[in-house]
């Protein structure tokens, strides 16, 4: 892992609005850092990520994006050797089997170009239709299990502590046991990493997990979490309207604003069980 | 602007966590949906973003990526219009002069793909350094107007309160006075619709002006602002690593934690005025 680091010191001036008062203080920020995607070669992403956990991202962008669809697609991933390379830690590249989907001139059209001048929300639906069918998954979550999870996040959540600049995911089964968390300056990447840190060690489909942001859900966030077949999503915060549209079409389960105080259902509340709960 | 909407109902169940209680209400969410934009009837970019100030999204977009780099090579920015367009409300067309140095090869590599195997911070920080130079702007602010601007970004943020799901983004004067507010799902979308609000409006370059985001300082931010010319930032939440770099090899100011009990500086504090800050 070549030291990888996390976070990085700055010496910041600190202004007290108490006081007026003002200091020079040795503060600690979220390493951030440029991570670039090859597959056979060719560049295919370059994202602003949090370092570590490298290999993670790169396969769960590759399972998101559509490049393979199972574990046995990708063969090998691993950052790069190349002698003359002056940062291999910010470079990945992803080894597929023939048989993978992967579509690299579909891809550097950001997969959802149209060819047609025509483009709405409803077309970026369909395009994911063709790529991965609802979610059909039995999984069931209490209440009050929900309800726990924002805590159990936060308390993984180490590096989140030290700096305030991280968004978190994480992977929990039915019973609120956490799985694994990640966190990274983008929050899309640490969705990536934690469904491809499964995806690597063979825990896949995600039929069985539940997964959790720290932030807000989005269009984005629900189709990694489809690609994943992750049948549950809670966010920390709001959704937005293609999030929740998403949801309805491929039966995932949204909840958002998880809070100690209560949580919204925006779709499948059947996976919740609590003995009012009407679906 | 063919009856946008900027949020969505939608019928949600609530859980109460204090009395297990679960009941069917009516909420509203943010509404998220694609924009295409197309440079010379080619597809550039596909972005998820809330509706509404579409073309200052997209010239703002066109001046942070370099196509243009001032407000004449901007011939027009519009919806589409052909008849066969199934949502011309998502589609907009830059119409750019054959001065500016639009470079759609470039720009469909990310911007900073790199030709060699060896990509890093730094280099992404030279790329930057080729297109536009350090700020040299005399903007100063005191401190006590500085602690001032949340307050007002969260009164001019009505839509925030309806779905709490949006970030903002707002260019402020050296007074503290609110000269501009935009929100989208996207961070980074709202961040180019204030500056390309103010490109479409001849208030360019943004050399008396402050950006105040909602949320983190990312590398992209600073970008952008670097871009628009701005001296100024400060984010409510915290900056990454590489957001640091950047400000201070621009000689932008930077500002984290911008909160009522103060704030950090994490470069060029010489901008703000208190009597006690030594730079």
């Amino acid at each position: 892992m070549r030291g990888i680091r996390f976070s990085e010191a700055a010496e910041i001036v600190r202004f007290h609005s108490s006081d007026g008062r003002t200091e020079r203080v040795e503060d600690v920020v979220s390493a951030e850092q440029p991570l670039e995607i090859r597959v056979r070669g060719q560049s295919v992403a370059i994202t602003m990520r949090t370092p570590g956990h490298d290999r993670e991202l790169a396969a769960g962008f590759a399972l998101s994006e559509g490049l393979i669809d199972e574990p046995s697609q990708l063969l090998e991933v691993d950052h790069c050797r190349r002698e003359e390379a002056k940062h291999p830690e910010n470079i990945v590249n992803l080894y597929l089997d023939a048989a993978a989907p992967c579509d690299l001139e579909k891809l550097s059209r950001h997969v959802f170009a149209s060819s047609s001048c025509g483009i709405c929300g409803k077309a970026s639906l369909k395009a994911i239709r063709n790529l991965w069918p609802p979610v059909g998954s039995g999984f069931r979550i209490a209440a009050a299990q929900l309800l726990s999870l924002p805590r159990h996040l936060r308390r993984a959540q180490a590096e989140f502590q030290r700096t305030g600049g991280l968004h978190a995911a994480a992977l929990f089964d039915s019973d609120g046991g956490i799985v694994c968390v990640r966190e990274d300056v983008g929050r899309h990447n640490a969705v990536d990493k934690v469904i491809g840190r499964s995806f690597l060690n063979g825990d896949f489909p995600l039929e069985g997990r539940l997964l959790l942001v720290s932030g807000r859900a989005s269009f984005e966030i629900m189709q990694k979490a489809l690609a994943g077949r992750l049948p549950f999503v809670a966010a920390v915060s709001a959704p937005s309207s293609l999030a929740v549209e998403f949801a309805k079409e491929n039966r995932q389960t949204l909840v958002g604003f998880l809070r100690p105080s209560g949580f919204n259902i925006y779709s499948s509340p059947e996976r919740i069980q609590a003995s009012s709960i009407s679906s």
